[in-house]
């Protein structure tokens, strides 16, 4: 891995292809590197010019005085590799590749990429481009981007008092928005320390840097643009790390619409992916995804300011001194999935005090404009976080005026270094620049949306919660892995399998991880399923088995609730069904089995993301669910409290409590079934595309699942799978 | 109804209550109505003092030197039934209650409320509050407020260059969230007219007030936040109206959640009601809901910019010259609805001239910021406007720097000038004052929210489509009401049932009116049971009958897919199961009928809401569709158009269309359902509470629909609501 310190902190800088015409990205460049306090040498490289905006310029990286640490490209494209073999022969382990003309544009742009790509292994460089709008090091005063929002106008970058003693640090696939964050964070007084975009990836990754900053440590946030993930492996690995650290990625992740993503591959040539796999991915490693620039700078702004005084849990208690700013808090706070539980008695006396009786202490609690400005926001928030109903507080205030924030900072401040408890602030009318500033003294995060607050504290309960079952992973892992006899038995059947496994041949596979039993009787005439049904001693359904007819049920394939009386005639009925609806379908036989009892249905599969590779999918109901997009996805394996907390994440999910007089749900059983799934996609990877259990019924508590259909489809064969790796 | 522009627009001011303590609130409202440029004459009602902020003060309204227009209360609230007395005496016409204590503290505030209701009746007064904050009319710089929005340091209450030339009303419950948007709307430079806070609503409620604008002209774009809708009739009436002149009504309605009805219900003792039919009316009638203070502001800008410019439909055409910044932008227009369809061939060979080879004129366009600095954005948003491909255009920017915008002004006029379509910008970095100033003279509205900018251009075509909807009533109304004969018999027949009608009972009445039919007979033995099957010629279903048996199917008291010979047995087994699930239910028999083809299962039927009367539910699917939600409510009667437009809000509605191997379901046949079912519901809105259709089977187009169950619920006896209302 090359030195990526060498980039971020480098000791002298060239900047090839620098001009003095201002009006130029590569004027800009320069013009901008030497408006910021960098303690290092800058050495413009250019062919035509002597001097360059008053310094000294050089022909080439070769005539340089010394040798540099970092290269900053910005000539035409055709001339890049070449002049990047220079950079690499003359000593310099990094490099910043500006132009563009590269994957974006395909064909001979993509073969230099490559070039460059080559160029940076073989001199173990450390290449950030093509394609990217630079970087800023914003501790070190480096600013190598013709970004405006570095421009020398656009004021300091740092904030004259900033926003909780931590820092943020941006890494951006998009030059434009990476900067954005930066820019529109300005009023806010967060301190940045790197903002790094990374443009087309030929060398170096998101991730890669990601990695180098857990590791130089003073990132406290990370805010993250992402298009896509090249590299699944370092994502694991990096966003594992940030997790156990306590460092939260926060994640814009693009291209997520047809349209969007069809202009991700425009303009990166980038495989946009699943959008539900990365998803997934992301709640896995706890990365939490926001849609726009200031949800994102509102996470940012709540975890910094709160460092490790994240909410236990998500009960909110709403202060507020305008009712109808309280329910509009109120009613964005359950939105966001926030629970606010009406105090309890003793809390309630010890705020009643303070307030009017037209004001109420339930929760919200409503002091009227009277009791506030009797006891002050420190006082109301301290008397409501005392509450041990309580996880968090906001503080509905209205800061247009700072005059009573004034008066009240040392108590804020006091409070602010008692309480454990997250306390926010939203204002619902504009704030004034000073009343910004004295709560940024106090180290509150301040809000001016609703919604952005209310699911800022609620992405912070949930981070909390992600980050504790992570670091008690190991108590409650994974199942243990199957016998290796199951494993080797399970293999050698896929191998001598055809593509698709009908349900007759996956249930024995499946029986052997525990998935499922091996219940049934395959026949092939009315008098065998007759027979077959009769002793059962109940009711029975009939399935035609077939690889070539994945819906059984629209092809009337399938008979249910027969009697052994009728079991010869629904044979009959059934096979007749199949041949209509396919008559080209190779038909194995007729499933006979017992019918099972009835309970909640759900859908549980696994299917292979190109990128991510095997994915457990979890859906409520029967098809109409697809319709409605209630699917879960996990990667794989998940141990046990993972499977339950995707269970919980079906929007559907009320239906395994007590529900319409059914009783609680075995969830229980159901997530098991799912780890021993997991296991079974896990151990084989290599050979299983798909695995379909649909339906899976959910049985009363106690009285485990019912595994009533299931389909195995295999990867391409081995062979056509060695071809392709070679 | 009394006459509100005697509030609103009075010649003379009486303050009853004023002082010149100006750190009360008693102070402040004199203080900031003296600090706008009002043409009338003010003065101060004191007990105590001769001469108030300088000016003369009187003891009493019945004291002043003439009888004034308007008289604003601010007194302790025991004093003000008396006082309200006074001033109508004093032929004062019109009231602000600006002091608190009366409903939204209960016990003898709640009396108090009701007395100033009566007070304001007698003498035709028109009394906005207790408990409101008051109102500006900006146009007559009269601002009875003591809202620091309106403080003399707040700024100027006119923008030096408004946006378009249309003015916003607000009209709020809420005090502090009503004057919040003229707070916040300041940096947009909206132009307002007048901001109204209404409180507790003894009197006047907001929709008296938004029909009195509607009459007085100039409002253009109306703000309204609402914790309730007091008057249904006048909500129908003034919205209805407001559609059909084109005036957008932009909603907040608060109180949504479960805390946030509990704080509503504490704070001003309103009824909070159901969310859903809330919704229902706000769609049919046109008003935009929104769920934040800066939604609802994007929502204004958008209309007010742009006017009759309304997209026809929802293909929009994305401006870019960052890659990254447009593909969020059509992340974000997909999510709000929109699309964005690859532009038409000519369009693109006139946009190709303009941008570098690593750009892409498919959608979003990228020009890239070499094509964008040759172009203009003018040059390059007339280029996509003009593809027919495209309804609204969204140019993403970076208003950062003004100077290229400047350069741009002409153009960008001359785009607004001749452009039919609308065109929005959007910044991704902090545009600069003077960006938003070139941007509001050239017309164009600004958002710095992709998700506000997306939601709006949609919420707009929206809009158009239903007010066209509206416009176009009568051609295409309710279906012709049911015979006269038909609704006098079911009105009989509902006299004469019980509370329950069965499925028995129940569908012979919604046959009369063409709802499903009248199949199936109902039998009381086992032999019955075998005969009726034999009698079908094809597979039966039985179903117990009983008014105490709502959820047949989780009793076990249904039988499906039953041959004739079994039946005797099936009706044995589900009368068994029936007793044995519900011991104290009467049962009236077991109804035998054809089982019905399979389909679409959808649940439909109707409901009373408190406030709103009889709505229509349509839901997909079976029972785990509430689980989830997808639900959409009507008001009643409604057209086929307005059924079919219900069909379509349906999350999973993409089951209709040809789905999973079956062809496209009948939604016509479905919508006919709907009119006909609403007919029943409207003509006996007095004797039923509830209808269930559960399921109704859609079948492929041309084959019609099922109804497989049916159950009424009527209302309290005619005798118990008689009582009631006398």
């Amino acid at each position: 891995m090359p030195d990526i310190g060498k980039m971020l902190w480098p000791k002298s800088v060239a900047v090839v292809g620098a001009s003095s015409d201002l009006h130029g990205l590569r004027g800009r460049i320069l013009e901008i590197m030497l408006s910021h306090p960098y303690a290092g040498r800058i050495y413009p490289v250019s062919r035509s010019a002597g001097e360059v905006q008053g310094l000294k310029a050089y022909p080439s990286v070769d005539a340089l005085p010394e040798p540099v640490d970092l290269a900053i490209l910005i000539i035409p494209a055709e001339y890049i590799p070449a002049e990047l073999e220079r950079c690499g022969k003359a000593g310099i382990r990094a490099a910043v590749i500006l132009s563009s003309g590269f994957a974006e544009e395909g064909g001979k742009g993509a073969a230099m990429q490559q070039d460059i790509a080559a160029i940076a292994r073989r001199y173990d460089m450390a290449v950030t481009g093509p394609n990217t709008e630079g970087f800023a090091n914003i501790e070190a005063g480096l600013c190598p981007t013709f970004s405006p929002a570095l421009d020398r106008n656009a004021g300091p970058i740092r904030p004259a008092r900033a926003l909780g003693s931590g820092q943020v640090s941006v890494i951006s696939q998009s030059g434009g928005l990476g900067f954005a964050f930066f820019d529109r964070a300005r009023p806010r007084n967060l301190a940045f320390r790197h903002i790094v975009t990374t443009g087309n990836e030929a060398a170096l990754e998101v991730f890669d840097v990601v990695d180098y900053l857990l590791e130089e440590g003073g990132s406290d946030v990370f805010l993250l643009l992402l298009e896509d993930v090249k590299s699944p492996d370092k994502f694991r690995r990096t966003a594992d790390k940030a997790l156990r650290l306590g460092k939260p990625i926060i994640v814009g992740k693009i291209g997520q619409s047809e349209a969007g993503s069809r202009a991700v591959a425009s303009h990166t040539a980038a495989l946009a992916g699943s959008q539900a796999a990365y998803r997934a991915m992301f709640e896995r490693y706890g990365l939490i995804e926001a849609r726009d620039l200031d949800e994102m700078l509102d996470l940012a702004v709540g975890f910094l300011a709160c460092g490790d005084r994240l909410p236990a849990g998500k009960r909110v208690g709403i202060c507020t001194s305008s009712g109808g700013a309280g329910v509009w808090m109120a009613d964005a706070c359950a939105a966001a999935g926030l629970e606010m539980p009406v105090l309890d008695a003793e809390t309630r006396k010890a705020i009643d005090v303070h307030i009017p009786s037209y004001g109420t202490s339930q929760n919200p609690v409503d002091s009227t404009a009277q009791g506030v400005h009797k006891m002050g926001y420190a006082t109301f928030a301290r008397l409501v976080a005392n509450s041990p109903l309580i996880d968090g507080v906001v503080v509905v205030v209205t800061a247009r005026r700072s005059a009573f924030l004034e008066g009240d900072l040392p108590k804020l401040k006091e409070l602010r270094r008692d309480s454990g408890k997250p306390v926010f602030m939203w204002t619902y009318t504009l704030p004034s620049d000073r009343s910004v500033e004295i709560l940024n003294e106090a180290g509150y995060p301040l809000f001016t949306g609703a919604h952005g607050c209310a699911r800022t504290m609620a992405a912070m309960a949930e981070y909390r919660a992600r980050r504790e079952r992570a670091r008690a992973k190991g108590t409650n892992g994974p199942a243990a892995a199957a016998p290796h006899a199951a494993r080797d038995q399970v293999r050698g059947v896929l191998d001598a399998s055809a593509e698709v496994l009908a349900e007759w041949q996956a249930r024995p596979l499946l029986a052997l991880y525990g998935i499922g039993d091996d219940a049934g009787t395959l026949v092939r005439s009315a008098k065998e399923a007759e027979k077959a049904a009769r002793a059962l001693g109940r009711a029975a359904a009939l399935k035609v088995q077939s690889a070539q007819l994945p819906h059984k049920t629209e092809a009337g394939a399938v008979a249910l609730a027969i009697a052994a009386d009728n079991a010869a005639a629904a044979y009959d009925t059934v096979l007749a069904n199949a041949r209509r609806f396919a008559p080209q379908a190779k038909i194995d036989g007729v499933l006979v089995q017992p019918m099972v009892k009835p309970g909640r249905e759900v859908i549980l599969g696994v299917s292979r993301d190109e990128r991510w590779g095997p994915l457990l999918m979890l859906g409520l109901g029967g098809t109409l669910v697809e319709a409605m997009g209630d699917v879960a996805l996990s990667p794989l394996p998940l141990a046990r409290d993972e499977a339950l907390a995707l269970l919980a994440r079906l929007k559907g999910a009320v239906v395994f409590g007590p529900w319409r007089g059914m009783p609680e749900a075995d969830t229980g059983a159901l997530a098991d079934l799912m780890v021993k799934l997991g296991q079974f996609a896990v151990d084989h990877a290599e050979d299983v595309a798909e695995i379909d259990l649909n339906p899976v019924i959910v049985h009363a508590k106690g009285d485990g699942v019912s595994v009533v259909d299931a389909l195995i489809i295999k990867r391409k064969t081995q062979a056509a799978r060695r071809t392709a790796a070679e």
